[in-house]
């Protein structure tokens, strides 16, 4: 299960968790409950709070702000992250438009496409000529893009963003591109996952 | 790298690659030369060629045209794999017009919503109620979801989904869903992709 082999997920999780224990009024918990409510092991919580350094075990458990505090800066909910959308079209501005950012501490700050008849410099998100995105990234201090551009445009627009110093880079485009050491790509393709899901499921038509 | 270590992915890109072949000419190919162009292993593409009976290797290599047709069948190219979209909002209507499937024969035939202000039976993908889903799947036999429904309702859509014996399942919904052995599940989670690269990004950022 990839919820179990992804730390930074398993972390999320505890996160989740520990604020709904937190609107519920708990102050306090025992680590092996939490990983009872997400179905993670004892052990692995412990070896999860012992790398992170989530400290703070004492008589009654945890103290539940004390840790929702200790995650939120490993997972920089502690300030809002500032992120750009490259290529603003139906997906771009869907993502622009994604309401789930903003509980998470996240908040897309600006588009950017080649296509003057998507660029609105007044929308509530502004939508900018991609020429100017490296000036824009350098004055906001950005270091997160989201990249829904087209697969030929790709590999060029992610050199760019390497080039203005953008840290972490999710992308869309159907191409994969490689993580560099001074930059974290992390991969969404959707043909390659419903390939994926076909070739299980005719599995499981040819079994009956 | 996470071509690397999901061999539908692997057959995906081979397929890919052999496409290119072909329309550039090529009538026979080696496999060695196969790995080279996707920054596979030549032993790995050996492996893959042998655990899915993609046999044929004579004298000046594999016939491209006959190899396409394997990967094809297994990958389920030959027939057209129709998918329907479940919740109709900003994210499902832009993966309904996402013109990307066409050309890896997979085909969005509906959509289904619960708010009566979407459905709209006359559109070129028509979106229909959702309480007419289950009729509509097993009238069109259709195997395969996306499912972009708010987290609230997720968990039960994928129940509905599942009840009417839905093989396969892509879900964008922010929460994680298990596959069974009838139903395969991939979960895209947005939020949990960005976390991952927040984490990665600030570590970067604490290196400088």
């Amino acid at each position: 299960m990839f919820s179990n082999s992804d730390p930074i997920r398993r972390l999320s999780n505890y996160r989740r968790v520990l604020c709904k224990l937190r609107a519920l009024g708990f102050e306090r918990f025992v680590s092996d409950n939490l990983g009872g409510a997400l179905d993670i092991s004892p052990a692995q919580v412990r070896k999860d709070f012992a790398d992170y350094g989530l400290t703070g075990n004492k008589k009654g458990g945890y103290d539940v702000r004390d840790l929702i505090e200790k995650l939120n800066k490993i997972l920089g909910k502690n300030e809002l992250q500032k992120i750009i959308v490259v290529g603003c079209g139906g997906m771009g501005r869907t993502l622009m438009g994604y309401n789930g950012f903003s509980g998470e501490g996240m908040k897309v700050v600006a588009g950017f496409d080649s296509n003057p008849s998507l660029i609105d410099p007044r929308a509530i998100i502004p939508i900018y000529d991609i020429n100017d995105m490296p000036e824009y990234i350098q004055k906001e201090k950005i270091e997160l893009a989201i990249m829904t551009v087209p697969e030929s445009a790709a590999s060029k627009v992610s050199e760019v963003l390497k080039g203005c110093h953008i840290k972490g880079i999710l992308n869309f485009a159907p191409i994969m591109l490689k993580s560099s050491e001074e930059c974290i790509i992390r991969n969404i393709n959707i043909i390659h996952e419903m390939e994926n899901i076909i070739y299980f499921a005719r599995k499981i038509g040819n079994e009956d």
